[in-house]
């Protein structure tokens, strides 16, 4: 039942890494205290305490869409908004989540440079309105790597971090490729988050080797009052936990989690590289994650797709997107580079 | 980590039953489509239809908490309300879910005779208040089997779903326990299900021999219109939702998920007759499923639990629960039944 | 197009009173800011703060139930749960209106004596659950006077306020009717209030001669952060305010709201003096308000009705309720009395 | 208290109109029913089924964002979504109420050709994300007049409401100012709203001379189902109805409502007029009903507030906004004429 051909449309069309494996097959001996209790849940959130350096809250959630939005909603109140980049995922893919879980929060769209928010962009979108017919900003919410593959440097985390505090805004990270971002700036977890002033982090486990499940890890734990309760009225606890935390314990201990990204990410570098040279064809973005964005007529997709290979092409007029994921192969990737300089040549 | 003395707290604290195991280890090759596009969510979908035999609306969550309130607010609007059983999981044990869900739909609390509504009840609580300021009743919510071990017969169905239409009311049943009601009864899904007049049920995994992952069913599938927006919005659309549907193939194809119920209800029942003639004990409730409800001191209890069992006892004074699950072992049973003699006697 | 026989079956029966307006009419001049930035809304807030010795936040909201709402919604999250008593108009004649605006928060209903919680019953209800499955207690609600009529003193509101402390809950005053028990008790706003320990009071002025407008305020500043966005986000900010702050200025700057009290109240005291030795007739609830509530057969209510009298009849089996409103007519009471001497006697 | 020099800035600094005024005088008499169970009500619903020609439900809110976002509510669930104009006062000014009301519904913005949706605009956005990742558009709403002062004509009404019954949407028509469309058109109400396929109309009374209330009326009825809850669950429901519902009788009955409207549209056609061949002066739309937005360098803004007078400057760039209202007098509107040609010269 296998589709192999669908390598590069997205990186959660990948299965389950061998070390989250390993570790839900150990996890699943015996009985287990339910809800969060049992042992596997303490471990995971101690693995994270441990490499984030620091002594967060943590939370697990079921999926993405639902971590980032109990983020958000503890966050902010109905009539507060949310300040986030045109291209965030929480804008364009999430339908509507955010607004549900908060009851109402709107989201300000500010420009984006290379899919990055800049304090201008923030300032600029955060002073517009200062009036109770308009709601109030209250979260800058950035993607870390991303929505177009480009990661923010700490010093472009910290511009940003201050000038929520200037503004009076939290600041969320929604890193559902956190690890590609790590790996990608060769930064500490703890640089590109609490060091640089990011209040909460969405990290994402699925797109990097998961089957479900994100850790939702509050630097200010202040902001975490009672979100054991937010969870659950949400639907988001799990009865039975440890096959949620287990996996985290199996990616994190062993530094599984960076390895995963460092193959989704060289695939993507290695990807742009075969194909820098091929005329007509041109780079979107800088490749800095393990998402490669070309620019390709709509013809050459078309060719690309009768030879078998997936991607999506939702990215704009001329746009393709290809992700490499934990399991990509390099094989695959010079052969799909192969084809593009093949179908450009024709 | 695994903790064997906790066999009769809940069965939630089983780990993952073989069946779904070894259909999640086959789902986990290559790559496959994403948010339940994957030939697994297809196929566990047809299983459930040849089931049920009928072509019902089939969707999947992540627990049994977010099923059963995406279900009821599909059901009703915020001012609405929701007639449910005073032991109602929905109401005792969902920290708000189903107002949270439904932006605010009420939960009036009908009394019950052994954990079962009455279409007596039912008409009782939807008939006392008919103006505009009290939430208008539309919909009846049961559990099957019961939060108190106990079943619905076919009959007492088809009487509550009569009075169900004869006051505008949808029927929704929480089946987090349903195939151990289906293997008491010894009758079909369907005849617990729509040949009965139930609208909507949330058929458990997790209590069963699962990971995560609970069914939700429509048998008037005009109720189902746009439902997967619905689940998308709330968090409850899985990205890897082969994860999420295997295991439901794994148990449905072969009937594990009758053979497990099967264990955990003999077992339930072997506990009972054992305990049937022990000076002091008595039973709160007839065992129907999994579950063992006995009135005991608090001495007992305290005397059980310091010889290692495990169980919970917040049903009133005196009252403690003991549950069985998929994997639990006569053996065990009838140890427990054993020791809870012996400090009886003592 | 009045209908003068409706007088005793509620005190919003009643029309606007000269006081009220007189200010309205005095307000209709010329143009004035919209949206509460008028003088009349700046002179109706000082006005409170004056009447209540202290400097509170001020706000005005259309009516008692989104009043209650906003305030518990300002008090608590979704997840969070609010304490009344069972016969509190939040939780018997709001339509789920505290559920909605807060999405989700639940009631829990204590029991009352006359009509009253006390610190038992809080205390009951607040420690029962405290587990992440049931709604965290976050909120008291106390009605003053209360649905049926009774009020609370000082030091009972004082003892509810300390173990509202102990146990990390706010303290909301549902005041529909605070002007009655103002009046009846001979007590200051500020004594019942803020110095008993009260954080947020929803002070009702449409049972007391006003068209429309409730005033909601915050003794403890910090709970009314941003709430003049959650108002206007919730519909209840009116464009030309001054209509509603206006008849406040009428009613308050020279005591009308105390006499308009008087007025009832003793209406409502003479009701029951004058029926006290009716044979077959029994006072249900002590008068302390404006009504009054008597044991009545079905069929003498029936004959009263007959005779053109309103009143409701909600209040359990042979309950029924006369209320009393600023504009009441001492013989209105009296010919009311004899009737129920008359028809008793037959 | 009056402030004369507003009169420019909204049509909601305006007091009450004589008609309102004296229809809630003549309700004040005695006791009535609460709740909208009043002759009043009654007769105000009548009213306006013989306005509009056609036997709609009829409901009555305190405020136009409450109107609005009451009757978007009804028309789509919380992961649909709204397509409205970038201009348009539910997106602009009413800090989040729809997505609040809704629990979530995003507003889509699409373009506007001077103010107005065109079917190409909706077309666009209805079909530009057709996946359950992205809320499903179910309604439209636009604006009559417009927030820049513009009207929508039958034709492009009726050309718009084809449109939406091909994409299977709703048409919802904000009418703050609708009085003010069907005078400028010389159409009747019926032709601008049923018989051009609008389903959902909110009419405004603010801003046409009354203190609080508009109407909600359903030409579709069954989309009006249990909608008297929706308005009473969510604080919208005023117990004493009459006031709100008398005054729109005053304004209905004569045609009070097309004489203010009428006097508005004088109003800014003349300063339109008047200002015409004004050096640097420049009309930034039509003016076709009381608004002139006028192109005004900032200099010559701040000259016209030097003079006293008050006007809104949030529409763009240099864009001033002047709104006449009911009771705006054709001298005022001369003098400001006279001012901007002396501000202008100078």
């Amino acid at each position: 039942m296998t589709d192999t051909t669908q390598q590069f449309a997205s990186d959660n069309y990948a299965g389950i890494c061998p070390e989250a494996w390993a570790a839900m097959a150990e996890a699943n001996q015996g009985h287990q205290r339910a809800y969060g209790e049992d042992s596997w849940t303490a471990r995971a959130a101690d693995e994270f305490r441990r490499l984030f350096e620091t002594d967060c809250e943590v939370f697990f959630a079921f999926n993405g869409t639902a971590a980032n939005s109990l983020a958000l909603a503890a966050l902010c109140q109905s009539y507060h908004s949310v300040i986030c980049g045109d291209t965030a995922h929480v804008e364009t893919d999430e339908c509507g989540a955010p607004e549900f879980f908060s009851n109402g929060s709107k989201l300000l769209l500010a420009r984006t440079e290379q899919g990055k928010l800049t304090p201008e962009a923030i300032r600029e979108i955060a002073l517009k309105r200062q009036d109770i017919h308009f709601p109030k900003p209250r979260v800058v919410s950035l993607t870390q790597a991303t929505e177009v593959g480009t990661v923010y440097r700490p010093a472009e985390l910290q511009a940003i971090s201050q000038t929520c505090r200037e503004l009076g805004l939290h600041l969320h990270m929604d890193g559902a490729r956190f690890a590609n971002a790590c790996e990608s700036l060769g930064c500490s977890p703890a640089e590109l988050t609490w060091k640089a002033g990011v209040d909460v982090l969405c990290f994402g486990g699925t797109k990097n080797g998961m089957a479900v499940g994100e850790a939702i890890l509050f630097f200010d734990r202040k902001l975490a009052e009672d979100f054991d309760y937010r969870c659950k009225q949400a639907g988001q606890l799990a009865s039975k936990m440890r096959y949620l935390s287990a996996p985290w314990v199996g990616v994190l201990q062993n530094d599984a989690w960076l390895r995963h990204a460092r193959n989704a990410n060289q695939c993507a570098r290695r990807l742009a590289e075969l194909v820098a040279d091929v005329p007509g064809i041109e780079l979107m973005f800088p490749v800095e994650a393990n998402g490669v964005f070309l620019q390709l007529s709509e013809q050459a997709a078309e060719a690309l797709r009768a030879r078998g290979w997936r991607f999506y092409t939702f990215i704009g007029a001329g746009g393709a997107r290809f992700m490499c994921s934990w399991d990509t192969e390099l094989e695959r990737v010079e052969a799909l580079a192969r084809d593009i300089r093949d179908v450009m040549g024709a």
